[in-house]
């Protein structure tokens, strides 16, 4: 039997744990952990990804405040804001949500960020910091795919883990993170990409497969060996009459057909997405207990 | 016929383009490029790296600076000048040679300098930046390795790259360069290391090897594929009574044996390590041209 990887259920898991962790701190009932959060514009989606990050927060136990800026300030405007969020002592974590519009430089603005409250994991700081494996925030959805295959024991060291794009939000910090020492990586590691060759070659050598391409069932059946072990990172809209909005989601692996194969898998939603928030709840909490120097069990 | 990759041939003439290209910038006689080196300790072997960092930048126009320092003083003292180091506007580059005496955090001192001046490209900000494919200062023995393939006109888009060993100078900084986007990248990269299983299987799989273990002759004909193309950056002694000092160096590669088959190798010594420095002096440069303001080649 193929084991599903339930994204879900182990997010409300962790985010328990997160809650009865800080429920131990006494800190918590009167300078609990909280989240700034900059959202510039009005794109639908990020509108969405922000709503269900405050909720988590919420839930758990953190506080969030969102500022909610509008698409034609300078770029100057968000940094001076960001800057003021570095200086305050009630903020331990900030999160610019992407992506910005066309006039403001991402890569200045994530710089601007203290590497201290860089709960994205996403400041050429602390990607220094993985990749030297020694890392203090990680990436959210490299952190959350590394916590999906330790919570369901998928042993790691020692495996080959291949990974299939090379994007710098998951591609490439799950390559480094998976390739360092410890008992939650020591993997060798491969990383394929567009210009890959004889890819089937490369994948089907995978114990463990972590595919984020960006195309819809795009790692079929004969591209992996009997029980792999596969993360789907994709989440695409394919056109579905049958739907009510005219689509539905699928990931880069061809769910229906590549699952008999495996050992385990992810579905597709429901199995990578959800952690990743859950992933910066605990970066937050992380944060806030380096702040505050105290001392707590968090990835 | 297997082609030698000769790297202090190629040093010579990058030296030469370096002296070529800063003779070219009024600049450069009144005001010319400045590298800081800081000594921590007696260490013989430190002494001797240092003193030929110092020739090569002066044979090529780079003016040079070396702080020797007692072993036995405070990480505080190395920190402050390294401080004043970064003030300094004559000084475009620093280098803490390693390693510091047992008491001196390296992490903390690398962490110190500015990463404006990090010629060595060990700072984690400057790793971070060479992870996201937008790299700054790129450490030197990977950039030599980057610069002997290209420069001998081995392409690397679409090669399967194989690092064995993973250290933060060497292996993991050269799989982040070459996995990148770019004509002289865009690799597909696998990293091995001591948890590996089924190594010969992976480096039989490699167009291009880079060996970076640091166990002599560990790299052996039966791992490698006909036409593989060979970096080795293994340094190692090994007894021989022959010689008057009684060793000599060879490389992470059985070189006598596994040379027949390759395409191209690296000779130990007078491969990569000669690159190592070249590429310092260019680093260098590259920080003077971007704190001046002005526009050069460099790599």
């Amino acid at each position: 039997m193929t084991i599903i990887l339930d994204g879900n259920k182990l997010s409300q898991e962790i985010r328990s744990e997160i809650q009865l962790n800080l429920a131990n701190f006494q800190l918590a009932k009167t300078n609990p952990p909280k989240l700034s959060v900059i959202l510039v514009g009005e794109d639908p989606a990020s509108s969405v990804y922000v709503r269900n990050k405050e909720r988590a927060c919420t839930s758990a136990g953190i506080l969030t405040e969102t500022f909610n800026i509008p698409a034609d300030v300078s770029e100057e405007y968000v940094i001076n804001q960001i800057q003021e969020l570095n200086q305050n002592v009630q903020v331990n974590g900030i999160l610019v949500q992407l992506p910005l519009p066309p006039h403001i430089n991402e890569t200045t603005v994530i710089s601007a960020i203290s590497p201290s409250k860089d709960v994205d994991g996403i400041h050429p700081y602390n990607l220094g910091k993985l990749a030297q494996g020694e890392p203090i925030f990680v990436p959210c959805t490299p952190l959350g795919i590394q916590q999906i295959l330790v919570r369901h024991n998928i042993s790691i060291p020692g495996k080959h883990v291949v990974v299939c794009g090379r994007s710098n939000i998951v591609g490439k910090p799950i390559a480094n993170l998976l390739m360092q020492r410890g008992p939650d990586a020591n993997a060798t590691v491969t990383v394929c990409h567009s210009q890959t060759r004889n890819l089937q070659l490369l994948t089907s050598n995978a114990d463990i497969l972590i595919a984020a391409i960006g195309q819809p069932n795009f790692i079929t059946e004969d591209m992996v060996k009997e029980d792999v072990s596969i993360i789907d990172v994709g989440i695409n809209r394919i056109p579905d009459s049958s739907k009510k909005n005219g689509y539905r989601l699928v990931g880069d692996v061809d769910f229906i057909n590549v699952e008999k194969k495996a050992h385990a898998i992810t579905p597709v939603p429901g199995g990578v997405g959800p952690m990743t928030i859950t992933m910066l709840l605990n970066n937050t909490v992380k944060s806030w207990i380096i702040q505050n120097n105290l001392s707590g069990d968090v990835a």
